[in-house]
């Protein structure tokens, strides 16, 4: 799906839950992060980085704080157990390293001045860009950040500098089980257009 | 250009500065709205509205707080004199007026709990799907923030109520001067994966 429509491809992208065993390429994730290096950045800085994670062992512990990530934010949004139904894939947050990639994108600290809730127009179109990209290429992602309620943790254990601040974490693989990318809903666009003034 | 590819249409992206008096059709602004609205967020909340501002004198008082808002900052970025060679459209923050669509982006609050600098993920996605269908379309656009330090006024000036935060302001129209997209630099992506850990 290099040919991939642009159109096609937005309307495509859906966060995916459960991923497919399938190999996924050192071509294919570099693709995935040179699309996201074309993103726009504040004075073109260009200050990402992204730890793309295959080691099994590293996934596991990454799993386990997310999961007590969940944890914190209380009942509601405590983790399911697992379905375990044969043949089908966990779901991501229940067996982190049965995905086969799970890419952090770190972003670099600068002095800006400003409000913090803005950082993230140096760093999301450039996240934005890496799921679209796997997307085009017909693989599932899903943007997470529930992890930062153990980033001390997951820091460490990424070895991560403290010169950088973790950004979103991203299960990159095949879709798996009935997840598909497609079919997502949205809000009617009159919904949310306003015209000269609020 | 509505069958554009999608990784020509991403290493097409580039700031543009100079925008050219092309009337764009109302169509156009709806497909690319829509296109941002394709954008995940959390919980599939779509938690943002869109502002599309063609009033001249709106788009006029907008870029005067652009322009109050770059001086905050001092010198170094202070605007430079407009150039005003004949047949070249100025640069938008000279003279905000004379782009043909400027676009507010807003976000609805809601109790989120965790970091400030992890709430664009819920708008920056859609901010660069909005951009990049621009770029789909042939149209320029810029991701700009530096009118925060006058918030309070550009919040009265477009009415918008407490209960949203302004995120990104985009000026949105057809390249102008010698302007166009394509052509962007980027650091070889070796410089910025990681693999498995830091």
């Amino acid at each position: 799906m290099a040919d991939a429509n642009f159109f096609d491809v937005v309307r495509s992208q859906r966060g995916i839950r459960r991923y497919a065993p399938d190999e996924v390429s050192d071509d294919v994730v570099r693709q995935i992060i040179d699309a996201a290096t074309w993103a726009p950045s504040g004075s073109n800085r260009q200050p990402w980085h992204f730890i793309v994670i295959r080691d099994e062992e590293i996934k596991r512990q990454l799993g386990d704080l997310y999961k007590e990530g969940m944890m914190t934010l209380g009942g509601t949004k405590a983790p399911k157990p697992p379905t375990n139904e044969p043949g089908v894939p966990p779901i991501f947050s229940d067996d982190l390293a049965s995905v086969p990639v799970v890419v952090m994108v770190c972003l670099e600290k600068w002095p800006a001045r400003g409000r913090d809730n803005l950082l993230g127009a140096h760093i999301f179109p450039a996240v934005q860009n890496l799921m679209l990209a796997a997307a085009a290429l017909g693989l599932g992602t899903r943007l997470t950040t529930i992890w930062q309620h153990k980033n001390v943790e997951v820091m460490a254990l990424l070895g991560i500098p403290d010169t950088v601040e973790t950004m979103a974490m991203i299960p990159l693989g095949y879709p798996g089980g009935d997840e598909h990318l497609g079919g997502g809903k949205r809000k009617p666009i009159d919904d949310v257009m306003h015209f000269d003034r609020w």
